[in-house]
């Protein structure tokens, strides 16, 4: 009725970040289209379609396709997912005890959140089990491994992968004391040159 | 009709071996008391008495409520039940290698089998999830780390328990290559050492 009201309506819009809209609109488009459509069907153009914004927004806001899942569907907290980057700002020396320390730190801020969820996605057989499977795979340990230069690098990181989802379960999920309670600077002390070695070290492997 | 034929069937059953049938009562018998009762309401008395045997059966065949439990509701392999007896028999200095061998192979010859559904268990906050919870961390782990003479022994038992779940979970659960696929040989030989380390090594922890 008020002429004034809609302009008012948009000064207000205008005031809130612009990215954070879009950001928004974006992750509540991927959770339908991935409903819709599965992790394979569901397409970065169909998304952004959905969400009203071009495509290449989705790649502006969350890199790609499968950090948009990790996100939207799978939730899981954007310190896990900045890890990978975070730990390999630094010596390699020391790669196991940053992996050990912003894993734990990442989940213990959100009280272990929504870790038991991941994991029966994982027993499960549908889209988020895959789409979880390829996030920790290629997107996290993949380019860590990448970088490292070592050999049997896909395997260092499952063995990786292995220690932080079994400490994930012990902690967050099944809750075995002392470990579930235990300060993350001692979990770091403990775990931090497993992943080290398993990232760096020679594994004395046998022939194959 | 035939008098004959109850002694037939009394001769059938006489050429059974006795402990089989006792057993196999005890399991049946089991799996109703605990569901009717929760784990901690069901006791082994109660057990043995809806089996028509006698309590003593019950530590003869099974050890305890706990393994009766892991073997009735949980239905873990006794391979995976025998670990902690046949880990403390031999050196200590390799019992790393020992644990990774004997879980890795337990769980190889059932091809994961109820892996998966041992883990949605713990996701759970269900009577199975507690009594698993037990039987590792007590009956398992807690055996093992009481013969090593060791401090912080609960902390070193959930570092292993932690691999362990870990390995299971990518091995057979999630199935990330190529952990799923390696031999068994190689699973140890990666995972071994940090169960050593877990169990016997100076852990250098911060003081808390």
């Amino acid at each position: 009725m008020d002429p004034a009201e809609p302009r008012a309506a948009a000064k207000r819009r205008g005031r809130r970040p612009a990215g954070h809209d879009t950001r928004t609109a974006l992750l509540e488009a991927a959770r339908q289209v991935f409903a819709e459509n599965g992790y394979e069907g569901a397409t970065v153009r169909a998304i952004a379609a959905r969400a009203g914004v071009d495509a290449a927004m989705v790649n502006h806001w969350f890199g790609g396709k499968e950090t948009l899942f990790a996100q939207a569907v799978l939730q899981i907290p954007s310190e896990v997912q900045e890890l990978a980057a975070s730990v390999l700002a630094g010596d390699l020396d020391t790669v196991g005890e940053r992996i050990a320390r912003g894993f734990v730190t990442a989940w213990d801020s959100t009280a272990g959140g929504i870790f038991p969820a991941l994991v029966r996605s994982l027993t499960g057989h549908d889209q988020a089990a895959a789409g979880l499977r390829d996030f920790l795979v290629k997107h996290m340990f993949g380019r860590i491994v990448a970088r490292l230069e070592v050999d049997q690098p896909l395997l260092r990181a499952n063995l990786c992968a292995s220690q932080l989802v079994g400490i994930g379960m012990v902690r967050y999920v099944a809750k075995f004391e002392p470990l579930a309670s235990a300060p993350a600077d001692v979990l770091v002390a403990a775990v931090g040159p497993t992943l080290q070695r398993y990232l760096t070290a020679e594994l004395n492997l046998p022939a194959t």
